[in-house]
């Protein structure tokens, strides 16, 4: 089992305003090799610090991955604190003199004597070449494993991991097939998915299940290695396919993609287009659905209505049905979504209203309470749901569920 | 001077899709004690690691705050490793079970034999209460400082961050005075806005200040540390007089509020109501002026029309001065802000009409040109804005542009 560790450097990644985000794509880089990574840290400018983490790192990890702090100020020291970590000196690379010369005088400019800090590389490292920026990165073997050190802006970042990163550690592992097999899930709550399918994937340590929530969305993710592509595949299915049967339609997406793009290519295969008529949503469901690029092909228009008398007058809702149901009802939802589609002439039109909270809502519709609309060419659904007591959270639940429903309703159009 | 250290514990925060963000939340609160942040760290539930890990933080930092892995199952290994850390052993509270006893009985629910173990303490730590959850925190004190450990969900330790920690931590600390100037911003980019205002902040070391920046959206803090209020108050004067001078009308909110809640005051206070009709910004102009509680107040109806026919059809604009002038031009903004505001009877209406691309424009209108139309009891205006390449970007930036469109003219509306 190799294991890796990932140091990012810097000071501001120590402020309340930013974090560290390049470990997440150095993460995914390792798991595509088969390498977890057990450890991140974040560290300042103090070298003492720094050196202390390092040889930790060392200490207990095969591969340590260090991103910033490479910089030409008094800063940046990274080269000095991973030089101090495994008692090494730092040597001037007239190799690297040469380059970052050469480099000032394509871009016409004086090369500043501060730079002369990044031609410098710890004892016996290797440098990796930087085509993005001024700093090389260094990589030396250790013990167990090996170190590299990372410029931190990811687009020097980004590209020196792919080119020089992956290619040095694939030798140094075993050989291994990674695999993933994603569900993308709307219609239940993680509670509820976990008690249908933990039963099946909690018996397999390979491939690893990993469940992800957001309100309304959830994705099931198989994880499978192997030695062999054949061997992966067979390890996902054994999983995926019970998985897949007990989920069964309430999986949108195996590629990942989200809600909106799944219902958007389905409309767009059926020449269909889709209109909404929100109250609670707030226009959430159009922004949604507008989202990605290529939304005219099938979104041609809503109706925001947020109070009776603009149901009234945009959507023609009889003031005896707001009357006789009030605006949070079935029949109200029922005609929303009709007259949507009457209006636009769409072949779907999608409604919401509801108690987004915190005020509102009665015994029978407490806050929360949505009843989502869908007039189709086949008639018209309703359907009530209870999306929680946060207002953020109802919008985006509602949402989720009103364009899920669409989506269930296209499937069955073929 | 104080310095802290953040040990987040999670296995789900090592993977490629997730990070640790409630260390952003805790720094704020330390960083308003005076208290720096010099490390932070990520770990999984490794119990050996995690134990090395607050050894080393207990030496290095006074401070230590540990958040998650205090759930019930096996895999909530922090009370263990921490006990480990500090040579103590795990104590049975009978408190603690009395009260989880307590809270399965509320919500009618059986205490599983797993939950047990959050009612151990490691000894002679004090329970912090959670209300939110079944676990509690804990507090020890330790050589240099102290150590607390916290549950990850944030709606857990947001709030116990604010009643548990911050009283115990004030008086472990030398008396100061924090206080802080927010300017938020619009209507300007984060280079301009620097050229103006950087030669002012940079000439003090004491407040610093720091700049964000989001799409049509900056903010200015000036962050002032003294020994007493009075000196605080005059340093954030000094400074925040001169940058507030410079910077005038594009200050939307010295108190830290969205720029929609702002513009929502401001209709409420003048009893005006808004509507609107997007085209390009696809309902999100909607989904703004709806997200906070209270709304309805001041927010009645939009319109999302999405090609030139739903123009026509739901908003009246002419058939002519679309072929005349093309959906995207000023005369077409500002006929659909005023058929919104004529349709809905608002006070006032936002349009806009533009190209989010990746497709479309021209060589007059290139893509990311957007016109923003108000509508106003004193006439229309029409503006035009370029808003970048990117299309999620032109949508963000579009729908802060005409967000402070309106509430500009509400300023000067009295």
């Amino acid at each position: 089992m190799i294991r890796a560790e990932i140091i990012a450097i810097g000071s501001e990644l120590l402020t309340p305003s930013r974090t560290d985000t390049n470990s997440l794509f150095i993460t995914d880089e390792l798991n595509k090799l088969g390498v977890d990574v057990v450890e991140k840290h974040v560290l300042g400018d103090e070298r003492a610090r720094l050196t202390e983490a390092v040889r930790a790192a060392i200490h207990h990890s095969e591969i340590v991955i260090l991103t910033g702090g490479l910089g030409p100020t008094e800063d940046d020291v990274t080269r000095e604190a991973v030089a101090a970590a495994v008692d090494r000196v730092l040597v001037l690379s007239l190799e690297q003199e040469r380059i970052l010369t050469l480099r000032f005088q394509q871009i016409h400019r004086e090369m500043a004597d501060n730079n002369r800090r990044q031609t410098f590389l710890i004892e016996g490292a290797e440098a990796l070449p930087n085509p993005y920026g001024t700093a090389p990165g260094q990589f030396f073997k250790t013990k167990s494993g090996g170190l590299f050190l990372l410029p931190g802006p990811p687009r020097e970042l980004k590209p020196m991991m792919h080119e020089q990163v992956v290619p040095r550690l694939r030798p140094m592992l075993p050989p291994q097939v990674i695999k993933t097999r994603v569900f993308r899930v709307a219609g239940m709550g993680e509670s509820d998915l976990d008690a249908l399918v933990a039963p099946v994937y909690t018996k397999y340590a390979n491939p690893t299940t990993t469940v992800l929530s957001a309100p309304g969305d959830l994705s099931v993710t198989l994880f499978a290695r192997s030695s062999s592509e054949a061997e992966a595949d067979a390890l996902l299915k054994e999983v995926g396919d019970p998985v897949a049967q007990l989920l069964g339609e309430r999986v949108y997406s195996t590629e990942d993609a989200p809600l909106e793009v799944v219902v958007g290519n389905l409309l767009r295969q059926r020449r269909a287009t889709v209109a909404t008529a929100e109250s609670c949503t707030g226009g959430l469901i159009a922004t949604r659905l507008t989202e990605h690029a290529g939304s005219s092909d099938f979104f041609i228009a809503s109706y925001v209505t947020y109070n009776d008398r603009q149901k009234q007058q945009l959507l023609g809702i009889s003031k005896d049905l707001l009357e006789a149901h009030t605006a949070v009802s079935e029949p109200v939802a029922r005609a929303m979504a009709e007259a949507a589609k009457d209006n636009t002439g769409a072949t779907y039109a999608l409604s919401t209203t509801g108690y987004a909270g915190p005020d509102g809502g009665d015994q029978e519709n407490p806050v929360g309470t949505v009843f989502i609309g869908l007039a189709s060419p086949q008639g018209t659904t309703v359907r009530r749901i209870h999306c929680g007591l946060d207002r953020a959270r109802i919008r985006l639940f509602a949402t989720q569920a009103a364009i899920d429903l669409l989506r269930r309703e296209l499937l069955h159009a073929g």
